[in-house]
């Protein structure tokens, strides 16, 4: 139950030395094909690492044949010697696999600023293609753990196809991606056109929605590839229903292992104008620290909902707003309505229910509460 | 040395059994003229408080004889019978003082979604206006406290002419406008319009660059009154320069308060190609929590930085970008300079300079560390 449960695809993971633990720290994931059509989202961060810069222009053409990645260290803002690093991480898969670098995705992650030994990079390298396998889909999951407690994966099944996807990230979830590395296999035949438009509309209602602290990462890449070695075509539809569901799947595994907390919490946003007025009001409650904290506290604090609600440009009437938490509608009109006293918030998932009153459109945004172990956590992060 | 340091003006601040402390909690201050002129600024939050939604309508004329202030229940979200009471408090002022309630600005802090009962608010209007004197400013400053540590006061003396202010606020600092309530006066003689021009160009390089934890508060209400009983009139520039200087030694004051921090960060975007994008990248780095955690655990880790500055759409090239902390480049081209090792943020007093080498313009945002404290009085504030 892996990124290699789908036909035509070989993986491994193997430690090279960037951890200082000893765990494996290189994955290698191989598309043997008959068909390489691909599709990737990346950070919308302007401060992009080097192996996004390299990785961008690799999908341009919508062939991927391999994704080689690393923990250890991001390889960002690390300059020109940074990213000859990343080009020698690609040139020396190509050679193994015997196909061009400019098909070979790479990822890292780990701390900013750091410059691995290339080398080391390299020898990981070769270890990887050495172990490739196709029973490696869990090896190469934990080998891109950072701070994961758990590594995450998940299959979904269509009718003689499969989609297998990996992700790490804990921690540093954001909008337009979390920080995060996520790989996503099939062997149903998807041509690239196809792969990106259902790609768009799996993330756009997974990652994109979940904000666990506001921070947008500098490496986030997210790679599917379609080997087509089922030899089936699913129809558009099915297929972008399954990747949704491998996406949000994924999501709420990284969303259940963030650095530190306590509680996950959904906020549903009803009855809006429009969908992306529910969503920029849900990401206005997610980002309230007051409101993280107040839930990590288990307390009900409804204001402080309503006051990041009012910071939005979304329709609605100040005056008529209702709000529930774990069901219970502790907010009408503006005004107190039940006991908050009767809201439990000792569970660790936590819905807030926003009733804008303005439309019939709805979407859910996944955060995380502000705790001192996160706190902690990313106060001593580099040290 | 206090807002009834100006002449023309009477204070009082008196416990009207709102605090469960039994501390002062009702604050009045009067100005007897011979000129009435006024100018205020609200939150732009959209969910306002019934003080607020009052206040904006007494200041449009441009003339405001009375303030009355409570903490101890910010009487938002509260509905008509919230807003009942602030019109009541109004008229109860107007009354004794023999105005129209139309000049009365009413303020409330405190609990959100709580309503005060009415004739406890209105006998402390009685008790406040019986307290009033020429030595009344340190009551009414104490009276408006709630998680502050201590009052914020500051008088700023002109050529024969003053302005004193007095503020309240602690936590919950954001932009454009903190959850803050500020009362100035000064005996200058000052035009209302000319006061308004003033009072925005103040605080748009103090309180609006304050941004302690994001969230944006539905109280906020700065209001200034001139008595003109000085009989001086001072040079637009003088005054505005006088104004901004008590705003930013309040704001200062603010920050030094804010609930749970360890630290004050100054944040200094340096040549940027307008002023709008430097506020823009210091309020990205004052948002991170990752940032500010790391500041917390006294680690200069700029990669959080140069992350946060990625987010903004301000004019610069992600690979020339430089960081000091404290006054060492850490980052220098987007890569590492000087080691970090070297930076000492032990001080309470941090400061971060980011060069974006793209124009002439600059701009600090001020912000504070996110702490244990802060998560733990933020999660039981309202239990």
């Amino acid at each position: 139950m892996s990124i290699t449960t789908p036909q035509g695809f070989s993986a491994a993971g193997v430690p090279a030395g960037l951890k200082s633990t000893g765990a494996k720290d290189v994955a290698l994931v191989v598309n043997a094909g008959p068909r390489f059509d691909s599709a990737s989202v990346f950070t919308a961060n302007r401060c992009k690492a080097n192996p996004v810069l390299w990785s961008q222009e690799v999908v341009k053409d919508g062939t991927v044949r391999a994704v080689v990645l690393n923990s250890g260290g991001a390889n960002c803002y690390t300059g020109p010697e940074g990213f000859q690093t990343t080009h020698a991480v690609a040139e020396k898969v190509a050679e193994h696999v015997g196909i061009a670098a400019g098909d070979v995705v790479v990822c890292s992650t780990g701390l900013i600023g750091l410059v691995n030994d290339r080398e080391q990079v390299l020898a990981g390298v070769d270890a990887a293609y050495a172990a490739l396998s196709g029973e490696g889909g869990n090896d190469a999951a934990e080998a891109i753990m950072t701070t994961d407690s758990v590594s995450k994966q998940v299959v979904v099944e269509g009718a003689g196809w499969s989609i297998g996807g990996m992700a790490k990230g804990a921690g540093m979830l954001a909008p337009q991606l979390a920080t995060m590395l996520v790989v996503i296999t099939t062997d149903a035949v998807v041509p690239a056109d196809e792969l990106d438009v259902a790609l768009r509309a799996a993330t756009r209602v997974s990652f994109d929605r979940l904000d666990s602290d506001g921070c947008m990462s500098t490496n986030d890449t997210v790679t599917v590839m379609a080997s087509g070695a089922s030899s089936i075509t699913p129809s558009p539809d099915d297929f972008t229903e399954a990747l949704t569901q491998v996406c949000t799947d994924l999501a709420m595994q990284l969303l259940k292992d963030a650095e530190g907390a306590d509680h996950e919490i959904a906020i549903t946003t009803l009855n809006a104008a429009t969908e992306d007025e529910a969503v920029e009001v849900g990401r206005s409650v997610a980002r309230s620290n007051l409101f993280k904290a107040a839930i990590f506290g288990q307390d009900p604090n409804w204001g402080r909902v309503l006051a990041s609600v009012g910071t939005t440009q979304a329709t609605f009437d100040p005056a008529d707003l209702d709000v529930a938490m774990n069901g219970v509608w502790v907010c009408r009109e503006s005004t107190p309505h039940a006991d908050p006293e009767t809201v439990d918030l000792s569970a660790r998932e936590v819905s807030v229910t926003i009733d804008l009153k303005s439309g019939t459109e709805r979407a859910t945004v996944w955060t995380n509460d502000l705790t001192h172990a996160y706190v902690h956590e990313n106060s001593a992060y580099s040290s």
